[in-house]
């Protein structure tokens, strides 16, 4: 597999940054996870809206690649050299502050941001989505600006190794009694009808695929609104979804080893997975059957 | 100056680790500073005590550096071959989850964590000192997890650097109207009479040099309580200062650009910091003059 590094294409197993790395010392920086459908990013636009905000939230200068055009030529790059031009595959871009010698504040002198992508293999979770996934809640222990797409991965990382460990795939963090998301997707409930998911602050991730879920159950009629979902109203909600780039929609048919409503992936959710699936398919160019 | 990289010495300025290191895209270890005097490290078993509870809450496997026979012989070579044998100095060490394909679990199979040591040269800020230094208030925004020493530290970074782009040492952070620290130190303040700082709890990280200061604080006869200062009370303290490992007992005598009581380091806060170096100087086996 090919990993690009501050304008190098090399084999990812030899790519290595410097310890002095403000990523490796003070996680100082910001990610983003692309979809890949045959060789087509999906939303590259809105990814890339994300990561220059985020960039300007931590004032690192914006490098190249935040443009589109050279995203897509780093990433077709990845891509067809990884062996990835067919089929399903995820990129992974990283921006740190550079490199430069520790001191908590800002780098004295300019430095150039570290930037850092990679592709991977992605099978959609298919067998597991038909059946529909179990979750945990976990306190949300995160710092105040969820909202940033940043390395600060800690608290995500101990959370989803507590789902790992109790046989669920993800852990639902709840703030203040209400469900914010889990360890890298959002969540969705359906109650009587509606579909319901913590409005956009400082408390989540603004995330793509969620974006995208809201636009298309607009388009199928479903109403939405943009509301907290109490941990209690998660245990007795009609259906409940994850969504995130690499969860896609997900149905949850377990919480904390209760079964939700019929134990089954509900008809909103199930619906929404399968608009989901068209809306990737015609993003990416793919001629799909099931529209 | 060396670098110490998972049993290879090296200078530092051509140390790499992998861009799959879980330091470097999860912010998925842990770090200690020590101060040296003369080549020897103060409080080496505190630290290393703090360090290896804290890879015990991220179940990160210890490495033999925590062991003091280890760390000692490494800090000796790097002090000694980066010229460093005489006067002051601090080494940084840190412990991540090494290297792995990206998932947000732990992985798979068992990684041996990377463990990265180097050295600086160290100034104390005795002009700065003197005269005390100025400080600004700034929201805590950060995780809920503040008692492990984590390289999550992006927003200790953003509150330093807001204080020193305020023309000020350091930013103390406030999280529901009372004090909790500064972004790399803890803070004190003496109010009628009593010092008084943040208990340790999971809101603070519990400094090994807030530990000495409240020990001398004991010896010296002055009264000391672990209870948290508003930020009214902040303001209108009659001594205020920070305790750091590299911060040392600095006097806070200017608070968001009002001067703290006569603006001068009290009577109190001098005591402690003369105590405090002659701990140190004792500790680290250097004849005092100030004994």
């Amino acid at each position: 597999v090919l990993a690009y590094l501050n304008g190098q294409y090399q084999p990812r197993s030899g790519a290595t940054i410097s310890v002095e790395d403000r990523g490796f010392v003070f996680g100082d920086g910001v990610y983003e996870v692309w979809r890949i459908v045959n060789g087509t990013l999906f939303e590259t636009e809105r990814h890339l809206a994300r990561l220059a905000s985020g960039l300007n939230e931590l004032r690192i200068p914006a490098p190249d690649i935040v443009h589109p055009d050279v995203l897509n030529s780093v990433a077709k790059r990845l891509v067809a050299e990884s062996g990835l031009l067919d089929g399903e595959a995820t990129l992974y871009l990283e921006v740190t502050r550079g490199v430069a010698p520790r001191t908590h504040q800002f780098p004295s002198k300019p430095t150039n941001p570290t930037v850092y992508a990679t592709v991977n293999r992605f099978s959609p979770p298919e067998e597991l989505r038909a059946k529909g996934a179990a979750c945990i809640t976990i306190p949300d222990l995160r710092w105040l600006r969820c909202d940033i797409k940043t390395i600060q991965l800690l608290p995500n990382v101990l959370a989803k190794q507590a789902a790992v460990e109790r046989g669920a795939l993800d852990a639902i963090m709840i703030r203040d009694g209400v469900a914010t998301e889990g360890s890298h997707a959002n969540v969705f409930a359906v109650i009587d009808g509606v579909l319901r998911t913590h409005p956009t602050n400082h408390l989540i991730l603004a995330g793509i695929t969620r974006a995208v879920v809201l636009e298309l159950a607009a388009n199928a009629g479903i109403r939405a609104v943009e509301e907290p979902v109490t941990e209690a109203e998660l245990a007795s909600a009609d259906e409940l979804f994850l969504a995130g780039t690499t969860t896609d929609v997900m149905p949850i048919v377990r919480l904390n080893d209760a079964v939700i409503a019929s134990g089954q992936p509900g008809p909103i959710t199930t619906r929404l997975v399968r608009e989901f699936r068209v809306c990737l398919d015609v993003a990416c160019g793919v001629v799909s059957t099931t529209t």
